[in-house]
């Protein structure tokens, strides 16, 4: 699996316990004595594709850092329902501070990874079509959900609007026309980016690569037109089809033939995963 | 509705807009003149609670202090599908830039204000059930969560784990009792926080009550139970159902008489609503 | 004693050894060997209630890792005139650099946990009266300055604005009257927390209780107008007696029965405790 | 008066209001109209030399932009007892949420400029000497504390360990003697440092001086001692007289000549000053 | 010219500004009266590209909102020796305390713009070939240094490890070869981004090719190879040389054909412009 | 050689990693195994005076803490071309991921070392010039900067604008002469600093002198001119050459017997040092 680097999730771990333990834990100082022990395990209560065991381990570090953390499933693997995740142990008090946060963070990206892993599964045998995300992630928590995606066999899209070229409606309009605007971008784009254009008909299709499209953003169409649309992109382009995908449509579209399906709801919608933490 | 305060809806503005522009928009800043001039609406897709315009209004400015925003749909009203949200117009570069995020954080927020609306419109007619979040909010976000439950008509619960007291089961074993935990409790929290205790049956719940506890919360109960233990606590103790709660059971519970049902799916699992921003 | 959790403490630590040693120090660095090593107490230079010694480690943590720090105080203890409150050892020029800063938090929060200790001393024999602080810390230090109250025996009032409701004159007035008022901020706050009002007359505390508030807080009361306050308050409202509490009154107010007397001076005008650090 | 920097005063006002603000105000959001307006005064309630009024204006503004404030008594002016000090009017809301904070920030400012007065004040008739404060300042106030020393007519010692040097015993001992300790000092700081040395006796002082200090600093010695080194160091070093100063002894020791008086209570055990924030 | 991002520029500016005057500024606070106002201008002392104009803006701004800011030369336009570049108006204390931090700012961005035109200048007439940086910036100014190269006239290459690929000698040599490098970097990359793979040799760029690269850098090759790599390459890749470039090589390079050229020391070794700031 | 204090090193590699790494890295995680190790030596191209080794080592621990570091050139020490100035080893995408870091870092800081003693070296024998830096430095990394001109043997001039003294003449304009300017700043600056005065003429100085200057600026000033300053300020006033010093000078200005030259360059406009990463 890739990396998830400490100094990127230390800071979104630091200010998510911020919000919870600003003032300390009430309950906890209150009723468990300070030298009582505890070890408790993630288990997952349904089958998941796990994801966030490193970030849970940052959590509960931060919280004190003498706890003792071990994964069990590796991001990226199956668990099945009642399946362990991870375990810590130590401190009591520590562990019930720290463990509201870590389970946010734990449901959230394994509920991506689970999802993702669906519409991956889903994908035509054969088709070597592209699951992606898109920039329609929770704020402030892009580089997680990202990761997530990955961990669920899902590819990324570019990260960030600095990282790569995606040419839209407006941004045609505002050119005078696609030709304008492919040239206009190709100048200002790094010579290490594609150059993507967002089209809503196969005479955009046309346009786009006549006028050197790398990528053609297939916007909205049906599948009778993704499929002439392929035809005719066929080596010329890669496509990648978006908006309105629902998961009854993957399984069609990548029989077609298309490169790449980039699906928001994969980050802005989904379910988290039911992770309860249970003492031993 | 209540306020959204600048200094913090800025932090949070900030860091999402680091996430997607740390490197600029090469699509816009190659394809748009800088001199351009848009006026573009967020209109709704569906119909919506709204929520989320100020902090849209945060993003475009932190992108471009020179736009100009309003609001058309104030948080908390309802907009029907085609609905105007909110407008913002100027330099066409800089809507563009902001776009993204600006919509991320109000389909989030608007997603939670509708649902939550739709719980709250579920509760018996007569009834005064509260709807509560929990601290299942995701993490980073939790302060714009919980105005969006509210602006849903629901409720919070308590913010933080140093605001108010819930004991659960982990801190009445380490007590050796309820008794002991509940008096471990009232000693530590200040004198302006109840002190909620966590039950799994009819016994704990006499227990909880005989105990001292203001708030006593159901878990994962049937509507049986829950009716009994509505007429054991009057007068004695808040009830909070919660567990396996489903939008389902809401107008049962609530008709039963319980003061509130937390619903932890109301952040960790909200679908996003669909909006759109249009150039007029 | 309850925890302070490093991830809050490493924040304020970071801030105030960047005030002092942003350049590094001129003269450590000058005058001491780099390989030069030694051993420093922290010494009580008049009776005192320790508080701090986390903090302080965390100091000497974040200058050099690499030191030793032990306890030999625990923070709530009592430590006699020239008592050893806790002893850093390691590279010298570290625990030079480090000194200052790790004092300047000791001596403030000893002082505050003294003082503290002072105040609950003075309550009556029997009295269970609380003795609380304010929310008139310092800004910055409110963390630290409320885990020193209760080191001194104290309890917390109300962490902040968002974790529970205190109505004063300005909020009834604009509500036109306590029922109002107290209705209100019953419906907006968390069924977890207590409603308290503010009153400075016995016809207030009547109208307050009348109306249901769980607190009163009486301003600015003389001991005959509590005594009959609490005789009028028995068992239908928790009395937190403010303003212009001295202490010599806390023995009369306490005897007289309040149930709790707030004191801003604990944290907003407190002397800071004489601690010196001696190097063996 | 000197200059407070915006960018440095709102992030320690930033700081502040995320302690008390995290999660809004329950009370003033369920009792106040969002639409009332209010006029509020911060008044003194016994004399003091103002400070801090920029402070509470940053504290105003960061909570709400469209809130107006006025100056009535300027930094480093006398207000006598119910004198204004500045004014605060616009929303009712937004006024009481930064209330508190405001306070906080000017209390302690008045009371360090109104306490340092009083040193300054007591300093003997026709006497040059300076009262200055110390590195003894609170954790993450100290650029705000300084300020209110000057504003109270003292002046300020180093502001950090890396600006200036100052010799202390420790120093001395690492370097087998004072000659070598000033000589090292002298060759790492800046050419524009001037060196300070710490004695505890009048051959110590004929030491330091001997060796080239510029300033001597002279700890915890009667004034029979201060006199003899006031005659001995004229013409060749600053005086400086530290350690076990009291208000009492200002006067004497200034009458004896000494350059420059330090005292630590200024900024460590200082008492708030009264101020109360009155609606109109 | 491209936007720079306030919010981005605001960061890095308030950082600077409190490297610089942290403790305030004791010349100008003692010197120059509070009242006083002035009007200085950024003058070139030598022909320059400017840039750095808004930064500079931002830097006045954070010290004292109320001053004039105007700019004369536009960033990335020439302006002669004794050319105005900016002028900035209002209090004299204002200005004199931004002073150094806005010249550090513009001399260093000028610097940039003023060298990269000189090698974009020096490419041969009619060849296409880009200028570009690489990653080998100052530490913390990334993101204003790749827009003072374009500022410039030269084109940046990727921002981040993360938005594109950049294939080295280590990461072929763990893969066992060009193939699986390539192959295993598409399959992870963004469909966005191109492909590039580093090599020191024609048998390399001829693997690299076939093994389907988008980009290859040809690393410190001569102008022999570099000839013959172009004739091979053309059609099917884009070539960058980079490594031991010169800027006496631009010429040759490019009339070579080779598409881009990257230069580390139009970031890592800059002359900083002469720029003064001229009261008037 | 001095301390870096690793709490002010952190801050400015966590701001240069998030750089460059925000979003991971696609061609490490994609083309180097995750178990694979690797050790690899920083090795100078040319003689270069080692600096920033410590930094490096925080760069390594921040992407990956189980790296290992070994510093084999201390800073501050010469190594010839080819020397190894460290050496990390551990996992080899954690070594490749922080690369790019720390040697933008180590190439900085070794580039000004290495050029501060070409400076130091070029002082006449037996003159005891300093050589100093200026707050010329790259915005965010002074407190780096200033350390490597200590490695290379220069020492430092004021850190900031609030620790010392230096009257420039716009400030002896506002103050109407020299002697109201430096009275004025005596006045307000701590009485651990010198005052400086730049004149740019001999009747300046007599005039500083005379006003009781303990420093004086002599800019861009002719030989002859600082050699008949020397001779009046002997033993009255500290003199430093600022402005306009090229290596060239140096050897002559020193043998004057200046007591200081400040030189920009050093910071502003260094050639940073060819420094390599090989992989053993």
């Amino acid at each position: 699996m890739d990396d998830l680097l400490p100094f990127k999730v230390d800071e979104v771990v630091r200010r998510a316990l911020d919000e919870d333990l600003a003032g300390g834990d009430l309950t906890t100082e209150a009723c468990i004595d300070p030298e009582a022990r505890a070890v408790a395990r993630a288990v997952a209560r349904h089958e998941v594709v796990a994801c966030g065991a490193f970030v849970a381990s940052r959590v509960f570090a931060a919280v004190d850092p003498t706890l003792a953390f071990e994964v069990t499933t590796a991001d990226g693997a199956k668990a099945p329902a009642k399946g362990v995740l991870w375990t810590v142990s130590g401190r009591a008090r520590s562990i019930l501070m720290g463990e509201r946060v870590a389970l946010n963070f734990c449901q959230r990206m394994t509920g991506i990874a689970t999802t993702t892993r669906a519409y991956v599964d889903a994908v035509a045998p054969g088709a070597k079509t592209r699951i992606t995300d898109t920039r329609k992630t929770t704020p402030g928590l892009r580089y997680l959900e990202r990761y997530a995606v990955r961990c669920g066999g899902g590819k990324n899209h570019r990260d960030t609007l600095g990282s790569a070229v995606l040419i839209k409606d407006n941004h045609v309009a505002s050119c005078g026309g696609v030709r304008a605007a492919i040239e206009r971008a190709r100048a200002r784009a790094p010579h290490t980016s594609r150059v993507e254009c967002e089209v809503d008909s196969l005479a955009g299709l046309d346009e786009a690569i006549a006028a050197g499209a790398d990528v053609v953003l297939l916007d909205n169409m049906g599948d009778a037109d993704v499929r002439t649309a392929v035809a005719r992109a066929s080596g010329k382009a890669i496509l990648e089809a978006s908006g309105g995908i629902t998961f009854e449509r993957i399984a069609a579209l990548s029989a077609i033939g298309v490169d790449c399906i980039s699906v928001g709801a994969l980050t802005h919608s989904v379910r988290s995963a039911d992770i309860g933490l249970d003492f031993v």
